[in-house]
């Protein structure tokens, strides 16, 4: 069985969660909890699943360990062809998806990300938190949500009409926005109403 | 014919004519110079073309843009299917590839950017610098050179015996190092081979 080093509560692996039960394979993996704060992605076992230390870590049933959110969701879209496409068909279809994934990695994960490490100390034992960087990173974000309303007015999905992994990855980076309290405007509405409809589907809370 | 909106002495541009020129396609580009410095995409009508501002995008015979270095890569590969792989071609090496694609990216290309635009001020008409933010991106940049130094012990190319755009991309973060000063050291024998290996691919000047 194939075994995915994860924590629950943190964004990136929640990202994969999602692909997992969007693709209905959730139950093809053996989920590993690691406490990040506690340091449990810093032991010398996991340097050698990923050297960056970070989860999420897919492994595969041979001991092949791949490392970053989107590696291991392209290795599940190729490797179970059967399932939803989730990263699209055509060239054109997964060059904009990959747009997009793009922009939500590094104008609305990254800086939330930063933002949080930078503001809160969370992981001070590791990093240098520089808190006015982070106050800039969280301005960055919530430029993100203002872009994602104004797209969002005309289109149930990021990418159209179909659900892709850059609905998986937008809502992730959103609900991160919660730890630095930031949070959906009253005027966007139609990022509301995006958020709402991505929270009727089940896999949302795998 | 595609257009190409680019800036020849930008990194990110440079992945993408790298990437052209291995697949012999450069000639299927009209090449559009932007000058960053001087605002060339700030204007209206590039953020038509792409809403973050940012070079390069690929404007498609019918129109259509695409942004982000990788997406538009993603999109030659797979619309010029007879032409050499630089992605993989199977779900693994797909994913091993995207793998190493983002820890250049994240681990590699962003911090040297952020050394840069922090440390120098090039940009400083458009965004805050925290030189102190820099200094750190530089370090986390410089240990990047450790860490390929060390991987690149037993094999000619990142991904193993195969030329890929990790290469490419970490070739093009390697050389946007200039910008801060730092360079492969002495001691990095590895990194240096194969960087000269990289520099006797005629694409590599493209
Ligand atoms: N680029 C990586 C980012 C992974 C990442 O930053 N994961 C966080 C949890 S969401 C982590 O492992 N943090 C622990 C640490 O930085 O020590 C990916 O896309 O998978
Ligand atoms: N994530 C983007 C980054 C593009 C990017 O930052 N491009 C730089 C040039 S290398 C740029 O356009 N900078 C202009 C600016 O920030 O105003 C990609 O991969 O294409």
């Amino acid at each position: 069985m194939m075994k995915l080093y994860e924590t629950r509560i943190a964004p990136n692996p929640r990202r994969v969660r999602i692909f997992l039960a969007e693709k209905g394979l959730l139950d093809q993996v053996e989920l590993i909890e690691m406490d990040l704060q506690k340091g449990d992605n810093l032991t010398p076992e996991h340097k050698a699943r990923n050297p960056m230390r970070k989860v999420p870590v897919l492994e595969l049933e041979d001991g092949t360990c791949i490392s970053e959110t989107m590696a291991i969701c392209r290795y599940i879209e190729e490797a179970f062809p059967g399932t939803s496409a989730l990263l699209g068909q055509t060239a054109l279809e997964k060059a904009y998806i990959e747009q997009w994934l793009r922009w939500i990695d590094f104008y609305f994960m990254l800086p939330t990300g930063m933002a949080f490490q930078h503001t809160s100390g969370y992981f001070k034992d590791r990093m240098t938190p520089f808190p006015e960087w982070g106050e800039e990173c969280k301005r960055q974000a919530g430029g993100f949500f203002r872009f994602l309303d104004r797209h969002l007015a005309d289109k149930p999905y990021i990418c159209g009409d179909q659900f892709t992994a850059a609905d998986i990855n937008a809502l992730c980076a959103l609900d991160f926005n919660k730890t630095i309290k930031q949070r959906i405007a009253p005027d966007q509405g139609n990022l509301q109403a995006w958020y709402e409809r991505l929270y009727e589907r089940p896999s949302i809370m795998a």
